[in-house]
């Protein structure tokens, strides 16, 4: 049950977000150009500041959201102080949400990825179990991409 | 050309190579558990002892592996502490290397991944060019897989 | 000679500059704080805002500028979310600059830090060999920091 | 009381242990080199693996150890697959652990480096409130550096 949940293809609501951010030196690496790890990092900062402008935090009282997988494709480097622009869309299952996401700097097209999460809930032995997500919390984030 | 190259599914040679680790206080983050980036340390630390022990190293005279992508699949989290066993398989195209990986913690698994690069070559412009990955290259992992 | 300038004493110049910054998820550890190794950034980051602010760049076409000391006092933990301000203060001697750091949030002081950093000079060798810092360089910064 | 204690010089006890450990390419940086805040993350582990040695971890269940000081001097640039060996040496206040630390490759002194932490226990408003170093866990940790 939980499995086909996982597998099945979330298609992404219309609207979009978008996350303003510079590269700092920290993320570069001795190829002279931000360490493909940072991406993924990119696009979490996008996702929070979503949550945010929707007037949520990732981080709540008794719900989790897990991450199911993070997937990324790089198409041209980042440099240090480079200003990118990270879009965020998102597509809701019942207990999943699918982020979609493209970073662009100055209009051109750096790298495209995906991610998922669950939204789980912690239980009195303090495993956590996949759980509906909220209404409210999908109509804040629905409004926020618009 | 390029993009056919990309996209070409590139089957995985018959052998593995064992990294083991340790997870560090700094990877955690506020779940408690390690962070989703981190993996794809893990990921690419398992790769360059895999290099290592075939008597070669990721950051050569002239050669460059840029990421073209870089995929990871969660299935349980991991605590600090946790000694993690990333066992890395690597399939070969003309001009990119396409990673397997498993992360297990006691014989449990915690993640499955997967990364490419391309075998890239510095123009006189400064531009990386993408080029064969030399035989030599591919004959010393596929050894060091066995 | 080089010895004596690392060790003497240098005044910080009156003025100050100050780079604001949210707290993000990645930056904090199972304790459910940013992890102390991240201030160091925070730091860094505000170094590297201010020298944009005077019109330069850190990685510039021949100067280099390695750490040469990095310390920090933690008063108060920092959580997710959190608005920073970083204040930074610097002071010029002939080959290094001194950085003075406070981390303010909401005007409560989280942590008191310091940085210094030589202006060095690629020799053809490839080593770097410590040089003054050109005037243009310190006018700016100093005109930055009012 | 809590800033005497925390002014008061510590001596570090006579013993030393040592932590070895790879550089991984995601620690360097656009210079080529190891960033500076890697060093503490570098110490950060040398400690834990120590509290290893001792029989301990530093994630308890009722005791925090939060950083007080932090603090580091390079004297050369450290590069990727270098091995590096991290000496760990202890001192113990009441209430506090300093740390000092020398990192070395290949038997030349790279950096020298100090910690401390407090103590601390969670009261039950979720306040961490400064209390003794257990007798058992010094005394294991003194054990461990001989």
């Amino acid at each position: 049950m939980k499995d086909q949940e996982h597998r099945r293809v979330i298609s992404l609501s219309p609207g979009a977000f978008h996350y303003r951010r510079r590269v700092q030196f920290a993320e570069t690496d001795l190829a002279g150009i931000v360490h493909f790890s940072w991406y993924f990092r990119y696009m979490e900062e996008a996702e929070h500041a979503l949550w945010r402008a929707a007037g949520l935090s990732i981080v709540g009282d008794d719900l989790h959201w897990p991450r199911v997988t993070a997937h990324a494709e790089y198409k041209r480097p980042l440099r240090f102080e480079d200003e990118i622009d990270v879009k965020v869309r998102a597509g809701f299952g019942r207990t999943r949400i699918q982020y979609g996401f493209e970073i662009q700097r100055e209009h051109t097209l750096v790298a495209i990825g995906a991610m998922s999460s669950v939204c789980a809930r912690s239980e009195r032995d303090g495993q956590l179990k996949t759980t509906a997500i909220p209404a409210d919390v999908r109509e804040r984030l629905i409004t926020a991409l618009r």
